[in-house]
């Protein structure tokens, strides 16, 4: 994610980094080249007969405008809803524990409780990017729980299943009563939820059909674009259809990166410092001693 | 489902597994053809002073745009929903199943209980797309549970039923509070909310009068493209014509297919998928010896 | 509702019942009427300097359809609501006697239970729709029952109340656990959930001032436009015409349809196969013998 | 609110009462007017080398039609919120006396509670509406608790507070157990949802720049649109300038009203209504004798 | 906030504060003399061959339009998603107090609790804002619990840990039950909901890249369309610009306050007087003697 610099209106036009301009800039100069190719044919291919006018034109740019449109909206709608569920997660791990310390203010093992729930958060994280686990795990579970975390399809589930556990032996022991019991479970399946729903984002993508046929018309429309404006611009052209063609590209580009947004690109969620302003949180509401230090953005005003 | 092939986007434009243009294609060709023809006989009919402008297609390609937009957002919707319902499954399944393993630790009859889960997920899948249950349910179920499960007219609910006397079986000899069996109640209530939402999306499409208009006007629009545009364009009338019809029946295609999601087309939900990722989390859950493999997308990227 | 026949794509272009087409043929008819006067007309009344031009069409065509695409949305969101309000009321349902059933199996008047909900779901349906409710609310309810129920201003909520009673005797009776009795009564909560909101849907509109400001912009737009068609079109401005006036009056006409969900038109909710869905479920949860046979959809494909 | 008349689709293009066109005449006349001012100084102001066209108020359309759907939903979507947050008083209200009732049979100051209920409701319409309270509630409360609500900053959550401490006495007394009065307290708990929400939707209304922005935009459109008509309709210009100032003014003038959806004009929530229904239930569910009478529609179908 | 002033119409046209008005007025005015060089210039560039036709500024326009609008749904969502958790802290502060003064009528320390109730209202409004909290804060907490939450890195959660200490004392000591202490636990857990949703938006804007491509395109559409409309309009060209630039610029310019809606600008949450509502609310709720005054609109109806 880009922490938004506060810059003149004027500055924001020139900003390079954090646009997807650096992603679709051969694209642009593709069309600025071919703009010209078509100022130079225009004498020959107007001789055959051939000739495009900017009509029909104007009804397909608006019906692409209106569906590129929609497909903005449902990939925006992916990103929100996962940075969303990432703020149930904040909310499900402070409620949890606090609720536990309130509860159980004097058990000896609080700590390990808390780290279950840190590893929760890594756990997650790591399996929506593809990292590697086992040695981030290690900083937190027991060696007996590692090995059952890492040997599960589902890690995060496993770990969810052990805080089940250490809740229900405190039950067993009596210092739980049922109804307290079965609210800190409702805490856990709150985490449960977005544990699912993060799995349903990374693995089941906006119909591929739609990235699809969109990017096929945006780029074909771009293609004939110059074709057509040649008549009335002449060499105007390759200024006017580079920014038509960076007006479509850029947004189907944009919808791209939103549609998973556990990615690290530039436009993707910062689940590293989400995790690490989780871990801050939890550790300080147990007063423990050495809190890590806060993820900053660096100087490209990102976040991973 | 297409799992997305991470591609060059110059080779996107060319992927023909997984859009609709198969669906489609031969009513592309068509218009081709149709293009062709009115440019042989435009000399003709425009002796007879038949002629059509481009001008009011621009109001009507518009007007169609945002009404396909907005049935394509209708349609759209229903997968969306019909995903979270399976999400929602996923939760509930294993929140049910934690909740039941860590109060009831040492009960003979959990792998009983799992496999009513399991069963209750294939059942739903197999109801949705109208396929033979038996055999599969036979693997999960006791034969009297199955024969009571075969002979209701709504087999999922009566798995719910089964599963919540499992429960009350538990409380009436004690190993239950009322409290615990409650909890536990709501979990089954949320795989109840799941089974009524399927139903609902399955059986209530969207009012027909929408898909028989739009389906309508487009097809018209597409047929009477050619005319309008043939004075303008003249030979390149065929490759704008069947470019803003491959626009407009592409997306009209597609909001078909995904109005019914449940299906084992392209760009249906996974639902052999997800009732695999289920069976094996539960079983996992429950530290049994037998796993079954995962399912992977055929050589295609699909999976069903 | 029309449930959706299988048809090849070409048919469906010709398809009559279930579109508004029989609805609004004679409005189309008029238009066409309309068109060729004007062209008959247009020697004389050119002569006087009036002409119309398609340009400001253009603008009033694409604004009428961006407003007429929001009440669309507003109309079909209302659809939408009433059939999950009643997805709700099969969930609730389902839910409340699986528990009932699960918590009191040796009750004798569990049948009476089952047909308390079953004439909650009926009498809904009859109050929504204005129709006669005595007769057949009097195969479920008792006598004292019907009585108390007919003489209330609201009978849905008096059939509530009643319910809500059977289970407070057994409460007092010791047969409910205060938890248990709870969890009941919270069913019963989203069954008034469920009648709230239809009544919210049935006695308020979408403001009347949308319907009346598309309806009227829509209709003069339709009158006017064969004028601005005929110096382009000349003969082909009755087809073009007829055309554009199609694609707006009929989904003005369709959401007019939509707004009300709870009639008995083509695009309307099913509620008589809602409920007797609901019926065959209760009853085989009971494991009653009689069950009734299930509604199918009339030649027509519909479904009242 | 207007209950909406069953009228032919050809009658209600001349609706007069209901629609905002009462409203907005002046400003249409106006309008007109302009226009044939226009025609008259066409000539001179030609001459001087003054010209509009229509393409560039084309582009101007369009945005400003998208921008005002998008403030038409905005507002409309503070009406259906006003209106569901009235649905789940409705709600509320019933399953809290239904709760009461049947778990307090015999309590001697069960009309007492109702009373609170209703007061609770007119307290909230008469807040909202910003009318005098005092002889209103006299009806249903206490000369103590009128003086305590009336001194409220808040009244009707000072009613609120009485009533949670009424189900609390019924606690200290030994009538209601801890988890029935945390089931009844929850009810409550749901009025505060609605009461808080109606305060937001009347204290926070859509930015204020919106309305200023698309207000400033319409009417200079409006005003300027006369001027690029008149060259290409000439003595039709007065026609279609009113009609598409129509179409957006209108809708501007709308959205206006929907925006506050509380006050007492045409396209206004019928909280009148909606109060008198409560109270009707409420009454009825506790059996009492005295039922005020149902609130009708007036001549004009409207309902405040 | 600026509070909605009840003018005529025709006043508001001219309304300058509370408008983005006086953020954009420099880029209309350099439009405006742009819009002026071009008219000077056209006769010169015209002769090198250069032109521009309003044709393919139509194509750009809507599809910048759609995406405009698209942005600003965007961002005002942020904004009343802002305004209704502030909202849910109002419902969830009087319900939580309203539960603890029933349950707890005599508790000696109530005004303590309703301190710390106030005290997390004015520390969340004081980290969203980026203000110094101490001073503010001394006024409700006690040394000690000043110095725990000025030491924390999420002062507001600290807080909701104070008050579920202060619950679990009262539990521990047999005051409330555990049933009751899960019913005020869920009430706190609600305001952590509020808690994660506000650092949710303040901390994830909308993707930067929107913010980027938008302004671009729409700066860009803005200086070069003087050059497309010049050859049309002459004379005209520097009021149709400036008209057409406002219309983009500003809802460009209103989105961007909308994004970030905790800040102070016109058209941000009045924060302030939500807090001192609260405050007000909760005091008078314990009959506390010294009430503070409502924090009113200044004379530009602004509220802070």
């Amino acid at each position: 994610m880009i922490v938004r610099p506060q810059q003149h209106w004027l500055r924001l036009i020139f900003v390079w980094h954090g646009s997807v301009l650096s992603k679709i800039f051969t694209r642009l100069f593709l069309n600025f080249l071919l703009s010209i190719a078509v100022i130079v044919m225009l004498p020959w291919y107007s001789s055959l007969g051939i000739k495009l006018t900017v009509a029909p034109f104007s009804i397909l740019g608006v019906a692409i405008a209106i569906f590129l449109g929609f497909r903005n909206n449902a990939c925006y709608s992916r990103y929100v809803e996962a940075r969303q569920l990432w703020g149930q997660l904040m909310i499900a791990s402070r409620s949890l524990f606090r609720e536990v310390k309130n509860t159980l203010p004097d058990d000896p093992h609080l700590s390990e409780f808390v780290r279950l729930q840190i590893a929760f958060a890594h756990c997650l994280r790591m399996t929506l990017r593809k990292q590697p686990q086992a040695d981030q795990l290690a900083r937190y579970l027991s060696p007996a729980h590692l090995k059952a975390v890492m040997s599960s399809n589902s890690p995060s589930n496993r770990i969810l299943l052990i805080m089940g556990e250490w809740l229900a032996v405190r039950r067993r022991e009596g210092h739980l009563s049922d109804i307290l019991f079965h609210s800190l479970n409702n805490r856990l399946n709150d985490m449960s939820v977005v544990l699912a729903g993060c799995e349903r984002i990374a693995n089941t993508p906006v119909p591929f059909a739609y990235t699809l046929i969109l990017h096929r018309t945006v780029y074909l429309f771009c293609i004939m674009l110059p074709f057509a404006l040649v008549v009335d611009l002449h060499y105007m052209t390759p200024f006017v259809s580079v920014l038509i063609s960076y007006t479509f590209i850029s947004l189907d580009a944009l919808a791209e990166e939103l549609e998973e947004p556990f990615g690290t690109e530039n436009n993707d969620l910062p689940l590293d410092a989400i995790c690490n302003a989780m871990e801050i949180d939890l550790l300080q509401m147990n007063d423990e001693p050495e809190i890590p230090a806060r993820v900053l953005p660096d100087r490209h005003y990102q976040l991973t």
